[in-house]
């Protein structure tokens, strides 16, 4: 950490300084648990977001899509409980309606309002319950409200999402911090969840699109608990200039810290989200080298990743490698299976395609019984890498989502 | 049944004339089940053959690959408990030393005998067992076997499956029967599959080569259980021309015939495999329609089958159809989310986008308590169609996947 000039802060958006978040209940989930979540920047701030690349795109994701390309932001609301997804016309006069509530409520252009929505698909939002919690949200409008925000936002979430790093830039302190919500139908390009960056720092609505897409690339879609994706996934970094700093300018080791703690939040919170998975007992970080390039090594690492097989066979606490290397074989990539090398941490279990026996076994089958550890694969057909963040596939995982909307 | 002129028949391969079979067990298996089959044709039969696309391929696929370009079969040796895949050169010698075994034991050329393994991947055969195995099978030998080989077969099977159905060609009545194995690993191109089909008819090999690939098409590799395929599938169909009937000529009524009850043999041994799937509680006929082209249609089937968050949707009886729109979303395919109708059996739940309503999903919901429903999926953007049998995912699912070494 001290090598980067990255200092850990405790909190997520309360940490930055420009800001003011809330969190209520407004009746949206059944069992009266917060559901509306509000953020606000004090003055005008630049912005960078991402969005869901899937084709189907909920009301809110429509709306926010439109409004980021303006790079400009005074507000968010978010609701957990309802996607506002598949929901037609009338979803879109909803996620409208709500970002003209906050407008109102917050005396902020309508166009700088950003909607985020998650929750079940299919079904209108009730617009009553939705404005009077926005009301109510906006009235409890306060810089120490990031925690209660973060809060609002989980849906199968067990524990809220929230990280900040700090670093100074000449002599002001500066800090990157942020929410999210996780936990099923996470996979690479964006699953079902939503993040909310804000940065103190000065930096141009361009730069920091830049820094954002980089950081979601290298975090938010190297992640997968269940190979789904979502309707309504989006990423959204404010900045908030609050700090007094001077602006960021692209090439400066201040720029490079910025986009390194941009990157470092947008991990953590993405890590977050693995380790709290629905049912997740097994955090995996799943590292394949030796591909014919970087494409393939991608390609390899997301078919056994996402392999209901591997996955099952990691929550049994059992090196069954030979599942590991099925998937491999149906990947749609090119390698010898005879020159395949594959390990847990440090330990090698097969080398040139062939089990290394009983004890090799034995001592991964220890290193399995961890929360966290490292699976590692070598195709020795060239030098493409990728990586991946990933989990286990539990009976809890099967009971979460088959009694999800009951 | 009528229509197509063909007959169903009780059993499996022991409803076919001029072959013997037996099941026995040799300690493959820890629990002391069956674990050994030999299927023997009376005399040189014909032979049509097909194998995994797994780049990673065991052993006995790769010899019996080998083989089967020659067209001609005698006899063939399978195994459950230990997949002889991933132990390189000693596993193609033990293959081989399979097949001399037999050909020694059943006085057969060594080149017309085949071996299929099924089980674990990465151990050695313990091939003392292995050899007295044969040698007692080989003794064992009967026109009845058919069952006893089908059972021998099964690893976390729980029944066994055969299937027979008979037609006329002439005066002489001519039988296809077959026996398989699932029933986890279980995906479109061939999977944890293994099945072996016999028919009476007399029959060339390369039209039963043909007939056998457009079956394999319409069934084993129209199914999946968990998106996973193996290293050692394997279908095989040989023919005994034992019926006496005159040969069968490409382009003849009989020829159709012989050709549709192949096709209904293999689909009756897939249908069981996906109802036997691993913890399976649901047999879901996916139905896509009105996508791009058939090749799209197939994706969007393949995306929707395996996504895990439908699969438990339907195994909590809760018709979340919005997970159905999120997974087509991410197909890589072209539609218009404003456009699709979804419907189960005949009950319609989505229309052009929209869900129909609480009555809609309260009569889908009710069909999803059925062990067999038909999932349909429109998407208005072609005439491509496709379709695939699948299943629902359940707790059972990974506790058995989970725990499948132990």
């Amino acid at each position: 950490m001290r090598a980067s000039g990255l200092i850990k802060r405790s909190g997520g958006l309360s940490a930055v300084r420009g800001l003011r978040a809330a969190g209520v209940a407004c009746g949206l989930k059944a069992n009266g648990r917060p559901d509306l979540a509000l953020v606000v920047a004090d003055h005008p701030a630049t912005l960078g977001a991402t969005f869901t690349l899937n084709l189907v795109q909920a009301a809110p994701v429509q709306l926010s899509r439109r409004r980021a390309r303006g790079g400009r932001f005074s507000a968010i609301v978010l609701n957990s409980g309802n996607a506002n997804a598949c929901t037609g016309r009338q979803g879109l006069h909803d996620a409208e309606a709500m970002a003209a509530a906050v407008a109102k409520a917050v005396q902020v252009p309508e166009a700088h309002v950003f909607v985020a929505s998650t929750g079940v698909i299919g079904r209108r939002l009730p617009m009553a319950q939705v404005q009077a919690g926005i009301a109510e949200a906006a009235r409890r409008l306060s810089p120490a409200g990031g925690s209660s925000a973060a809060r609002a936002i989980m849906t199968t979430d067990t524990v809220k999402k929230e990280s900040a790093v700090a670093f100074t830039v000449g002599r002001q302190q500066v800090t990157v911090g942020g929410m999210a919500k996780g936990s099923g139908m996470i996979a690479p390009h964006m699953a079902t969840m939503l993040a909310v960056l804000a940065t103190d720092a000065q930096v141009a609505a361009r730069p920091l699109q830049q820094v954002l897409k980089r950081a979601v690339e290298a975090s938010f879609n190297r992640i997968t608990v269940d190979g789904d994706t979502s309707t309504n996934d989006m990423v959204l970094c404010f900045a908030t200039g609050a700090a007094g700093a001077p602006p960021l300018r692209v090439g400066t080791p201040a720029f490079r810290r910025f986009s390194l703690a941009v990157e470092r939040v947008c991990r953590e919170l993405a890590t977050m989200m693995v380790r709290d998975g629905e049912g997740v007992t097994k955090l995996v970080e799943l590292r394949v080298a030796g591909a014919r390039n970087d494409a393939e090594a991608r390609r390899a690492a997301e078919t056994v990743a996402n392999s209901p097989l591997v996955k099952t066979t990691l929550y049994g606490e059992d090196m069954n490698w030979g599942r590991i290397m099925a998937a491999l074989g149906r990947a749609g990539i090119h390698f010898h299976p005879d020159a395949v090398d594959i390990g847990v941490d440090d330990i090698p279990v097969v080398r040139r395609g062939l089990g290394l026996g009983a004890r090799a076994e034995a001592a991964a089958n220890r290193r399995l019984k961890r929360r966290e550890f490292m699976l590692g694969v070598h195709l020795h057909a060239g030098t493409g890498e990728s990586w991946l963040l990933t989990a286990d596939l539990t009976e809890a995982y099967v009971k979460i989502n088959a009694g999800y909307r009951s």
